[in-house]
């Protein structure tokens, strides 16, 4: 619901500590999940005099995606915002996004020429290694700055992929993207033209097809590798900033680039720590405590390891987490949130659709209901399994930001 | 949410076993409902090991009829998917319905006739004898096959009821149902005419009134039973079949024709088991089990010991099954749920409002969080209380046939 109605002028500060991928499922015979086997002294005994419970980040038996699970836990239902491809691959890689671009994402293909038309013999071009990829996307850089007063910017991703951002003169109107993937999705065809489902799609369009056009030209002796094919064309969504919509000044506390570009998405400021740990991420947060409202602190490595199947490891840093902690409750923050954007069970190597477990600590909750962080222990407490783009809801409750709706 | 983008080409079977009329209520002093009194060491033990929940098959405090059960755990949400009267009927009594067709329920009434006029006298002409209704449906049967080149069907259903589908020679439009009842819900007054509210349900009106005379001539001489009155006018609903839904072949083994007529709407087969036992329905899932990737097995007298108001009835089917359960789960399914359409609690003689017990058996759940298959019991687990048309979403997700949403 609209909460701008229902905002305080102030409140108390927000914390959002997202352990991403937390959620887990039993690793051993003996039934235990990583969280219960974690040794986390410090999550158990603030669990136990904190609101508890599980959220479900999109839907019954959905597995989100990072975005989504992001955008969820930042207060915007994703089945109602999304995130395109190009976008996501572009936050990826620490490039920034405007209302000026259109984001796609390029894999390095490698074609034979009929006379002057490229034909797909391999989408990936054999999933170039990511040196010659950077090779590569170097001399692109450097040969293509622009398409038709377009600015074109490049960056390398992993393997055969790179992001690619059009930057336009002005902010395009909303459905500029709606064009078809130049990826053709089998080899012995020539790749696609890029088509747009309206005028300005049409103009974006027209560069895409240009852009693969000088691509081409400056690539073309390259024995693996020698095309772009583009995928997922997607401009900046339109989402109402945290500012407006809750009127809070929020800050991301983030080490991986997707993270940040996401909490930029939604108006977030970028702080970023000194180095690569938690440590050093609850060391930012001391430093900029008085300058924000909200704060988000993303926490990597507990998804990491559960894609690799690896429980040691995400047990780990749940207990590194759990050192830590104190740390957090030292700054007294009126809310303190721990939770993940979506689970992750190493057993099975990937992002999953369970329910999250959340904590929610602040001096307006019952308490006394769960004995341990736990997925279990939440499903005891008193927030019950809901929606996860809920939880900004209660955040602003909780810190006395919310007046009384209706009379 | 549509599914369809997400959907794996393939991934594990999936059975569901629709317990008709679960959920119960104390029907003793020491308040045990009848799954608590029945011994049931099988679904116990295998509760203990899945994930277990209650559903919400329309809205809290709604009871359901059969067809918005089924359509919830089919996955549709029976708020916005309406099955008319007249289709149900049809089904009910084992009649095929198309694209082509029109059905309504009719009940015998007897009239006295004013010159040429009827008048209603007895709405349901004495609740007549069920082999009464048999031999004046034989009567109409061979008289009236045909009106202005619409096909009549018509069979006998309990007392006064019958079922009729007219078959047109081609498919109806959307809204040609949109007729008024014939039965003028008073004795004294002649029977109302049937309109349509648009040109193409003026049409079938028509072809009601007509066939309204048509009958009448034919059973004027009958001293009871000498009129029928049509209610419920339906179409097919339009329904996305499974196959393109949720891209799984579907196979229903059902005794009733009811739920074969159910699960034949949302496009599954029906495979007839050989006897009407629960042994002789899972004999039937084995014989079938290599051809089929979801299996609807419908167990019905769950519900009718429960309308009697026969705990004892009603017990003694739950251990029924439960001896019978280790045949199926001997198949390893990659997904059993064992749920009800409704609740039928055997105090209450009819379906209620009560959330269904729902277990949930795959390799990816939490488990240990119920110790029985109990409403109590259920209440502990990890699925929660949700709506009852998310649970096809989570069969997909534990048989791993859905893909991530978003990046």
């Amino acid at each position: 619901m609209d909460l701008k109605p229902l905002l305080e002028k102030k409140g108390g500060k927000i914390v959002l500590v997202v352990l991403d991928g937390l959620g887990g499922l039993p690793v051993r015979e003996d039934g235990k999940t990583e969280l219960e086997l974690a040794d986390t002294p410090n999550l158990d005994a603030l669990a136990r005099r904190s609101a508890c419970g599980l959220h479900v980040p999109v839907d019954y038996g959905i597995t989100p995606g990072s975005g989504p699970g992001h955008l969820a836990l930042f207060g915007y239902d994703p089945k109602e915002y999304q995130i395109g491809r190009g976008i996501l691959e572009a936050l990826g890689l620490g490039m920034e996004v405007r209302e000026t671009d259109v984001a796609l994402r390029g894999n390095f293909a490698t074609v034979r020429y009929e006379g002057d038309k490229p034909v797909v013999v391999d989408r990936r071009a054999g999933r170039l290694p990511t040196e010659e990829n950077r090779r590569i996307v170097a001399k692109i850089a450097e040969k293509v700055k622009e398409v038709d007063g377009v600015k074109v910017l490049i960056k390398s991703g992993k393997e055969h992929r790179v992001a690619v951002v059009l930057r336009f003169p002005e902010p395009l109107p909303p459905g500029s993207d709606e064009i078809n993937d130049t990826d053709p999705q089998a080899v012995g065809v020539p790749p696609l033209k890029a088509e747009g489902k309206n005028p300005n799609a049409r103009r974006v369009a027209e560069v895409i097809n240009k852009l693969s056009k000088a691509v081409a030209e400056v690539i073309k002796d390259e024995p693996k590798g020698n095309y772009l094919l583009f995928r997922g064309a997607a401009q900046k969504p339109q989402i109402e900033p945290f500012s407006v919509r809750y009127g809070l000044r929020a800050a991301a506390i983030a080490v991986y680039p997707m993270y940040k570009g996401l909490a930029k998405l939604v108006g977030m400021e970028e702080v970023n720590p000194e180095g690569e740990t938690i440590a050093d991420e609850i060391e930012t947060l001391k430093r900029v405590w008085n300058d924000y409202d909200f704060f988000f602190l993303h926490v990597k490595k507990t998804d990491s390891y559960g894609e690799d199947g690896n429980a040691e490891g995400k047990i780990k840093v749940l207990e590194e987490f759990d050192r830590e902690l104190p740390k957090i409750l030292e700054l007294e923050p009126a809310v303190l949130i721990i939770t993940g954007d979506h689970s992750t069970p190493s057993v099975l190597r990937g992002h999953s659709w369970h329910p999250v477990p959340v904590l929610l600590h602040s001096p307006f909750v019952l308490g006394q209901t769960s004995r341990a962080f736990t997925e279990r222990e939440c499903l005891k407490g008193e927030l019950g399994i809901f929606p996860g783009y809920k939880l900004m809801q209660l955040a602003l409750a909780n810190a006395l930001r919310l007046k009384k709706f209706g009379a």
